[in-house]
This record gives structure tokens, sequence and C-alpha cells, in this order.
């Protein structure tokens, strides 16, 4: 249990304080934090708030979207947040098809999706030599194939290890999301393979039937179709210790009352996870 | 253009004696056809049609679900139909995780997915050697992971030869469609890899955002993100020579006037595939 992490956007209604206030009520002692609710709490007073509290910040979400145009500003920005947030790593999401916008209709946009991978090849070699001298963990995200083109052209944990290859594990890192990943028939030797090049690992369900909008097919762990022991088994395996962030998008879930669902994630992930 | 099957749901208002006519006067040389409109048409009917009409059944769709119980029988008489009809081939869309009812809301079932993949690799051991028999090829066909818990445990091509090399090429083959493998960064290779396995050529767009039904998510070629080029030059260069086949499913496609979508498909096929 000590081991668990709350990312902050499982209890998207509380704001960073609020979270960090959670996590200490309920004996959480690690939290993965989002920038844009850092900003809004302010970078400073989050470093406060999460030292004062004692907590770990396990990862800090997201850098990326090395597909679209002049992408490196932003990630520098990023890396300087997560030296400051002391967080085990800076979440990569790559980026979709160049000019495809997440949840809105195709207007101008490209189709060359070798050329986007290579771009995010590019846009990586541009910002790991800023994220080693700020001493951060960049960690590439595969993210599931029905987002490839809107969210991530990176679609399974064998492409990111290859793409972290060139570098030091302790630069670049990869995801090892259960929701992404759960149906890839190489997963489990992709974790093997990944070993110390994994930087997070984040757990929930795959719901099925899936939900209108699939952004927000992410599940409490036991409320969908993944079988978690296999997983858990290949990245403790792998020789994986870090923290273990639960990480879900859920309209229902939003809906409730936080402090039931940091309830609900303690007992499922005792039951499923530990 | 005289490779260019039409299959039956792409105009899935029309019955198979209507679909028959539209490719006799659409100038479409085959079709593929779907057990269920078979079945109401008459199975005799059906062969009568398409032999007056002078066309090819490029497929039979579709057999399969070895994840559920008891599936040989009508693995069986799929066969036989395949066999009637002198269909290229009889899809099999292996089947979810058991219990999983498709559209369904969770009810018992089964988490364990290695344990599907092998119930999948045994029902095809029982069903292939009556394939051979009837002269019938079996054509595997991977769907796209966000399918995997309800329709099929099959993800990858590269699964999908794994799975067929044990037998002759002529007995189980594969299906390559552009909607499934679009994003799968092996792709390409494993095209080359399947070579003669190829057993189906199935072409339709990767719509972006997708609909809330994700089952309708294909859409006419062009209409959505895949990039055609090196997938059509992939499959032409491992070596297949048989028919294409543009199979949607789409609400409005299937709300459109049949004979605009033929026309339609027609002139998308000649721009971006042949």
């Amino acid at each position: 249990m000590n081991r668990l992490s709350l990312n902050q956007w499982t209890t998207k209604r509380w704001t960073v304080a609020e979270a960090v206030d959670g996590c200490v009520r309920h004996g959480v002692g690690a939290i993965g934090l989002w920038r844009q609710d850092v900003a809004e709490q302010g970078l400073d007073e989050t470093v406060k708030l999460v030292q004062a509290a004692g907590l770990r910040v396990s990862s800090l979400c997201r850098g990326g979207f090395l597909t679209g145009s002049d992408p490196l500003p932003d990630n520098r920005r990023a890396v300087d947040e997560a030296a400051e947030l002391g967080a085990s790593c800076l979440v990569l999401v790559v980026g979709g098809l160049p000019g495809v916008v997440p949840g809105e209709p195709l207007g101008a946009f490209s189709r060359d999706l070798a050329g986007a991978r290579d771009r995010v090849a590019e846009g990586l070699a541009a910002l790991a030599p800023y994220a080693a001298e700020q001493g951060v963990r960049l960690a590439l995200e595969p993210l599931h194939p029905m987002y490839c083109a809107d969210r991530a052209v990176l679609s399974t944990l064998g492409q990111a290890i290859d793409l972290a290859e060139p570098y030091p594990p302790e630069v670049v890192g990869v995801v090892v999301d259960t929701f992404h990943l759960w149906w890839d028939p190489a997963v489990l030797g992709q974790i093997a393979r990944a070993g110390e090049r994994i930087a997070s690992y984040q757990v929930c369900d795959f719901l099925c039937p899936l939900p209108a909008d699939v952004l927000l097919g992410r599940g409490m762990m036991g409320d969908g179709v993944i079988d978690f022991a296999p997983l858990n088994r290949a990245v403790a395996e792998a020789g994986y210790t870090g923290d273990i962030e639960v990480e879900i998008f859920n309209a229902d879930v939003w809906a409730a009352d936080p402090d039931t669902v940091v309830t609900t994630m303690k007992a499922r992930y005792a039951e499923l996870i530990a």
C-alpha cells in the first residue's frame, strides 16, 4: 500500500491543494500531478504543499505532442516544472498525426504516419539533453492504438522502448499503463525487455463496452476486462519498485465524491494490484 | 478496377439479390457476402444469383467466435456454405473474452486473455482439417485492439500469422484490413511476412473522432486518417493479386442511397487504392 499513488485526475474535482490533503487524510504516500492544475495552484505553492505533506510526486503529466509545430519551448518549461516538483518523471504523450485535433472534425492534417513517428524521434533527440541537464526523467507513454490519429502515434511498448534505447534509462524511460497495453500479445515480453526503463506503472481498467467518448473508457480496477495479475507480476519481475499510480478518466468516477473514490481505489488496489 | 469487390454490408440496405444486381449494374466483378443475409436470400438461390451474374465471391463473413462454447458445429456449417458459394475464403473473427457479449454490459465472463488466445488456437486446430477437406480457405482476421475484449482476442497481423503458420497457406490465411491494422508500427513488415497467406485485402478508412459506437468507425476511403499508399504497395509486393474488398460499417453510409455509395466507392477506389 505504501507504493500507491493518486493521479490527480482520478479525483478531478479536487484542486491540487485538496488532492494533497486527500492523500494525507487517506494515507496515500504519492501523487501524480497535471501541469494545468499545478499552474492554477501555482508552481511554488504546489512545491510547498507536497513537501509539507511529505508526498512523493510520482509523475508530472504531461509533455510531448512532439508532432505539433515548435514543441520544444513548452516541453522545456514542462521539464523545468518537473524539476521544481521533484517529480519521478515527466510523462510524454507524443502527439497524433500533425494537424489532427482531439475531439474535433478533421481539418487540414497530414496522413503521413511514418513521418509523424520520425518527428517524435527528432523531438525526443532535441529534448533529452535538456532533461538530462535538469535531472528530469522523460517517460514515453505508448497510448492505446485507438488514439493513434489524434493523441499518440506511439502505440506499443515495444515501439516506446525502441525510441528510448539510444538514451540512458535514467534520461528516457517508458510508462506501462494497463489500459493502453493490456491487449498486446507481446506486452509481457516487452515489460521484461523494458526492465530499468520502466519509469511509471499506471493502473486502471478497460471498460467494455467503451463509452461514447473513448477517452473516458478508463475504469476503476475490477470494473473492466483487464486481468491485472500477469501485468503486475511482469512489472515486478522487470525490477520496478517505484510508485504505482491510479489514473482514471471516467465520467462516473469524476461525478462521485472524491473521498469515496479514494476509499474505493485503496480497496481495489489492495485486492487487485498490491 | 477489375479487382474491386463490394462487401455486402457496405450497402447494408440491399438484399443479396439487390447487391448482386448492383454489382452488375456498376461493373463491380466481385462481392463479399454475409452468412445471415445469404440465409435470408437462401443459400441455393444465392449460388444461382452470383453464378448467373458471373460474380466472384471474394469472401464469406463470417465464422469464428472460437472462444465461445461449442463453436465447431456452426463453423462447420459456415465452411459448407463457403464451399457452396465458391467463396475465396471464410473470414474468421475469433471472438473476445469468454462471456463478453458485444454491446452489452459485462455479466459473468473470464478475464483470462491468454487462455482465450489458447482456445482460439485449439478451435482452429479442430476446424482446419474440415476446411481443408471441403477445399475452403480459412482467413484469420486480426481486429483493432479496441475490440479485443468483445470481438477478437486476435489483435495484430503478426499474431494472426503466428496462429496460421502450422497450416498450409491455402488452408489458413490471414485478412489484411486497413481499418484494423493501419496504426501498427510493425504492419508493413508483417504484410511482407504474410506473403501468400494473404487471403483477403479489405479496405476502408478509420474515422477520427470515432463515433459513439466504435463498431461504426469505418469510413469511405479518403474520409478518415489512413495513408493507403504504403499499405497498398506492401500488399502488392507481398504477391497478393486477389480481390480488394470495400467493407464499411457506418451509419451515414448505411443511410445513403446504395447506388450513390457504390458510385463513390468506385471513385475513391480508383483514386486511393487501385
